[in-house]
């Protein structure tokens, strides 16, 4: 079978650190396929990146080795891991970036990456993606055991990611994201909503939405709607337009759901 | 032989959804190459994903499979097709979408997509391009047959692209691009102009250009010129520049030639 | 063994055509793997595209084949090659493209592109990534001998790179590039600077840096720092920050480090 490395960093599309990346796997295992999930996370948001990981990575097939690097802190003291869930590898810093990922892929052990005949020569202490992580990952899709890294650790850091709040009949949650559509997308997830889809009210920016649509075309061109997303979140939208434009809303901003 | 599937949509590339896409994929078929065309596709620009598919499906190798997602009427009433042509697959919504790419590439049949069993689990309403789209193309690509995948149905929905118009000695054309050089891509023809080059002469916001040249550098830095690009079409460029805002024209602008 | 094809171009990732190059490619060898470096050079800057191409390339495993498109004078008098070096081929314009890249990788032969059977079709005027360059890497792929693709040429157009220079105790140095993190990349190599990491002092926008750090978290928060980069050069960064937004400085700006 076919080996499959991703790739989710913050590194953009301009450079070469991405470039580099990709041949230092394939320096390593030149049947490997690397496939770029996003290299457009905000530089050092390591919470965006975890959001963007707990939504694809999943998609993958069993066995896949997900490198991410959104490392602010690389070459300091965080650590090197590569952790081993039921269903796949996760290699890069220790950092939270892999811990909504793993909420429900639960983790089978976390190495810390200390062996150096595993890294790309001379290692640099600021681009840890092509000196560590690429050839880590590239050595693991040859089918070696994650025990020859390096030296097993307890746990992995968590996020501190932000649950909503019930209080008095009202949910308080928060915009966690806005896609590239303006889509806003809030932490509060369809298990916490009633389940009547008409019994919905959230309050974003001082604007009332009422109900659940199932789809954007359900409301009229421009209409602002509510629905639970493709990865179960409510998100207020706008059909065919940008909800985020349209109500001036920011990552952080509140959203309240009262349920009547 | 490897098994390619292209993706075309209009999701950007910093969130999860291209990633998701692609895990999609490779979780009903490893062994399949998904190829990006692009994710830049502005949102739920129809007309644009089609132009695209239009010029990059073609330089693809006969039994490609071409995912094209550019769909804001997601789980409303447009259907998921997959249409068969004389050289490819093509993979999504029924909404205009893949109606120039099959224009000098006849169609063989379309297909609804109705057999769930083919698709992602539980399917959502918003995202088809994971839960549909991306998971009918890998099994596609295992060799099935397409009659498979759902009910015959007749016909593609068209998209309505303006055509130029010949009228007394003239050619009243749009802009129908702009590319990422600033070059200013029309729907006039090569087809469309008289045989001699140096009879052409177009005029684009006010400013008369004559004679078509063969290359950018055959003109002065920076000068303005017409050519034939690489699709057919009359392109307005600038050496080295940007003849969109040299001109300050933008996509829908007119564009007359005169045909001495 | 799969054999790899890099891109680098200026094309960006809105348009067709980097979809149509990697058809044309896949079109003559279904079994090859197109990789992106990047297609984010600004356009038409061939040195950034040959700084991109030195980082990145020498990471690939031997027998790689790069193509690079930055190609302002695609169909004009500049000459279409593939260089075969030590480790590598190169396929694209000999305008400097490949002219950094090869410094360190000696060149074997540099073959003038000439005999079109290796060409796509009917090859355009403005096109030559998918007409000339893909095809001509992929057939490279195939295991084809360098000198069937056209004849033996001496030598390959060289950049003018600006070196820094040295005189009288100081260093002086340009701002190379900037990354999409805001780092500042200079032209001075580790190689020009004193061994004692503190005796390096560096004047840029007439801010006064002193020492080389190891990490960017060594640094305070939005501290600037002077480290040796991941390419072994002078970068002027910020810890979480953007050293190019908190200093107001751009490429080709002057860079001066006195030695202490």
């Amino acid at each position: 079978m076919k080996s499959i490395i991703t790739l989710t960093t913050d590194f953009g599309l301009t450079d070469s650190y991405t470039g580099a990346m990709k041949g230092a796997m394939l320096s390593v295992n030149p049947e490997t396929l690397p496939v770029d999930i996003t290299h457009g996370i905000p530089p050092g948001d390591v919470t965006a990146g975890a959001m963007v990981l707990r939504e694809a990575a999943q998609c993958y097939p069993p066995g896949t080795v997900h490198v991410g690097v959104v490392d602010p802190g690389v070459g300091g003291s965080r650590r090197p891991v590569l952790v081993e869930t039921e269903r796949y590898f996760f290699v890069g810093p220790d950092n939270g970036l892999f811990s909504l990922a793993t909420e429900a892929d639960p983790v089978k052990r976390v190495v810390e990456l200390t062996k150096e005949c595993f890294f790309r020569g001379a290692v640099s202490s600021t681009f840890h993606g092509r000196d560590i992580f690429a050839p880590v990952a590239a050595h693991l899709t040859l089918g070696m055991d994650p025990a020859l890294f390096g030296r097993p650790v307890k746990g992995l850091v968590a996020l501190k990611a932000p649950a909503p709040v019930k209080r008095g009949g009202c949910i308080y949650g928060r915009v966690v994201s806005i896609d590239a559509f303006g889509n806003v997308i809030t932490n509060i997830k369809k298990g916490h909503l009633p389940g009547d889809a008409d019994a919905v009210e959230a309050t974003v920016a001082g604007v009332v939405l009422k109900g659940l649509r199932k789809t954007y075309a359900s409301a009229d061109p421009g209409e602002l709607l509510l629905l639970i997303n493709s990865s179960g979140h409510l998100e207020v939208a706008s059909n065919g337009g940008s909800a985020s434009k349209a109500l001036g809303v920011e990552k952080g901003d509140k959203v309240t759901v009262r349920t009547r």
